[in-house]
């Protein structure tokens, strides 16, 4: 088989490559290579235990593809030849290609825990299947232990607390849940909806083995406690699927990734990479960051798209902002860019503005929820760096009129005198729009700290 | 008395002046004249009728101007003189000022029409007192016929029909309702939400005359029908109150508005003016419009409040983007910038691009809504001019991630390639959501037009 353009992976990052160069380029033949056949829609995995009323309801189907004339193969490619142009697959047949995109995402890390690879541990992955199983075995568990608190695992013990049918808890390393995407603050309120919702947060731990015979037992953790469990669940990160590059010798970068300059594009001149598999640059530092998020993919994917068959200067991917989003129990929690912990990290000198209101004027009226804001701005020039909301479900776009700022370079002046719309049933006041008076407020502090 | 700064108006673009001007210059004494002791949150004011469950939630507290050290006068300024800057009250007394703003707000437009000046008429005023008494009175009536179908008049009618108790009517001159702030798409999206509710939508009609004789009886349009009527709303626009600034020789605009420059300075240096009663140009044209919105007036008092006792040129208006939000039923409608028909009428060039998802991911979620968004740029550059958007709640925050966008000059080339936060259930899917993909769609069009 040949094909114009021959992109792996059939997830968020390769769909949108595959679509885009089709809709850029119409006249080149376009195919996907994907080896899950049951791929399911990754973000919204942990809805899949309770929240969907049938977990097949998160299948990704093929009608997108086939409505715009791309092939799909189910197959795996198990080697690539780069001075031929030719993947090699499973099934002993071969793909030739004019150009590849490699979008074959990441794999969930597996901890080197005494007892990891016993029944009732499950390591999350995209095949419904799987994840039916996973959802079937919840029903009956009295006892369920997740491992790892960022969002995949807060966002599990949140959905499964919905279930009532278990004690839930949730080991975390570091300090705090979600410790890489918020503040203190944020994060300390992320775990009491936790708490609320009937969750026990175990921070600062680490899980030391998973006991039982033929079947999961109790997890023990760092200092001793055992928490019992009927299933483990892990989710502490994961590593880019890099090998088949790797072996075709692409460039791969210190953490595993296959390198992309700003256009996607690999060591070979012909291959693109985009998604969790691709080099990930820090939008501010431009280092390296590992931070694997399907709307970065689906922006490299939009990148790649449309410059493989001729690079257009003005599309090029200029670092990851991470912009995230998640509900737990009933608040909602956005960031986007850096954070005063990344912030000190790196070095950053930063002032921060903080604003709360009700997210409905007057705040009496029925549904209002409070909502709060952090802004992060550089020093001195006093350019957006990054932002943390809190508040009812419309936190999930207002976090994108944060994100899109970061990426124009908003300045605190500026976004402090933005017109922007409000109103009584849909927002906070005008008066007192967060956004508008964590500027305020920051630009205050810039200003004290001049006189 | 004396004061360093004084502003003439207790609504959002005066309260917001003083609030600025006193946290940006702490030593300088604030007074807040005002003429309404009662007046109530603007945007809210049609919600006050059935949504509150007690009206005077929608007053305006005076906790913040205490808090901050600013006073209150409640009083009504008659006179102006600007060669010894002092303002003479109803009551006789004098206030001094070394600066003043004139946040003087609109009025209520009231037309030439027959038998408008009788019991059952209400014209929408600020007062609580006011609004209570048409809050008692919608309870009993029976037919209630609102004039104008702009915002006020269509959250009158959405409001006024979860009543149930009455036949509500909504009568507009122009061909649709809203018809200044969306395209005909989205105007009857709203109408369709209207007429759901139980509303009877009258367009391209106009009211020629209000039966009744000591009390409203029907109100009949110029295609002879006559609509019963126990109540008539009348909110057919506003005008300027300009007359204080007329008086004191300050330069009035030909529409009616006290003339100001970039940073909201009137002809007199020591005279500035925010809010409905100031000039606004258009953020494209630069020509003066009647757009009169509680956030921008926000921003102008923002402007004002930092350059009242110095000018700093970096904040300066830079134009009203027109950013409203408004909900309909179940369905939230929003508008931003410039629409098909404002571009046409000005002579814009322009491309659209268009797009719908649900706004959720699965979009068989429990609680997702379609979302629709429309995105208007200029034809060539690519420079984003406005866009609409329908859907769930989210759509009051969305759409100022495009009212940010519109005021940093966004193109859609930037547009198509940002990264924005996505999460099952708070957004679309990051592979189909409509901010994205309506950009796609335009550039499409933009290439097409090209090859």
């Amino acid at each position: 088989m040949k094909f114009d353009l021959v992109v792996v992976g059939g997830g968020p990052a390769g769909s949108i490559t595959a679509l885009t160069a089709k809709s850029v380029y119409p006249g080149k033949s376009v195919c996907i290579l994907k080896d899950i056949g049951d791929g399911v829609i990754p973000c919204a995995i942990p809805y899949m235990i309770n929240t969907m009323s049938d977990p097949s309801q998160n299948m990704v189907g093929n009608k997108p593809f086939e409505n715009a004339g791309i092939e799909i193969v189910v197959d795996k490619a198990t080697a690539l030849n780069t001075a031929t142009n030719k993947l090699t697959m499973l099934s002993g047949r071969e793909l030739e290609y004019e150009r590849l995109v490699l979008a074959t995402g990441s794999k969930a890390f597996l901890p080197p825990l005494e007892g990891i690879r016993q029944p009732g541990v499950f390591i999350i992955t995209k095949s419904l299947s799987a994840l039916t199983a996973l959802r079937e075995r919840t029903k009956s568990a009295k006892n369920i232990v997740i491992l790892g608190g960022g969002f995949i695992g807060a966002e599990f013990a949140d959905e499964l607390s919905k279930t009532h049918s278990a004690n839930v808890h949730i080991v975390e390393m570091m300090p705090k849940l979600l410790h890489l995407a918020f503040d203190d603050e944020f994060c300390d309120a992320i775990t009491q909806e936790l708490i609320k919702c009937g969750v026990q947060v175990h921070t600062g731990r680490r899980a030391v083995s998973i006991q039982g015979e033929n079947r999961v037992k109790a997890v023990v953790l760092d200092d001793g406690t055992s928490l019992p469990a009927d299933i483990v669940i892990v989710g502490v990160g994961g590593k880019p699927n890099s090998e088949l590059a790797e072996k075709a010798g692409l460039m791969i970068t210190k953490k595993g990734s296959i390198w992309v300059n700003s256009y996607m594009r690999t060591s070979d001149k012909n291959v693109f990479a985009v998604g969790d598999c691709a080099l990930k640059r820090d939008f501010f530092t431009r280092e390296e960051v590992p931070v694997w998020l399907a709307s970065t993919a689906t922006a490299e994917a939009r990148i790649a798209g449309t410059n493989i068959f001729g690079i257009r200067v003005l599309r090029q991917i200029h670092g990851t902002v991470s912009a995230f989003s998640t509900k737990m129990g009933d608040v909602c929690f956005a960031s986007t860019g850096m954070t005063c912990r990344t912030c000190e990290m790196e070095g950053f000198r930063i002032i921060t503005g903080d604003a709360t209101a009700p997210d409905r004027h007057p705040g009496t009226l029925p549904g209002a929820l409070p909502m709060k804001i952090k802004l992060v701005f550089a020093d001195r020039s006093g350019t957006l760096l990054g932002g943390q909301i809190s508040g009812g479900p419309s936190v999930g776009e207002l976090i994108n009129a944060l994100s899109i700022g970061i990426q124009m370079k908003l300045n605190v002046r500026e976004l402090e005198m933005m017109q922007i719309a409000t109103h009584p049933l849909l927002s906070a006041a005008p008066t007192v729009h967060p956004l508008i008076n964590a500027a305020h407020n920051a630009l205050a502090k810039l200003r004290a700290g001049r006189d």
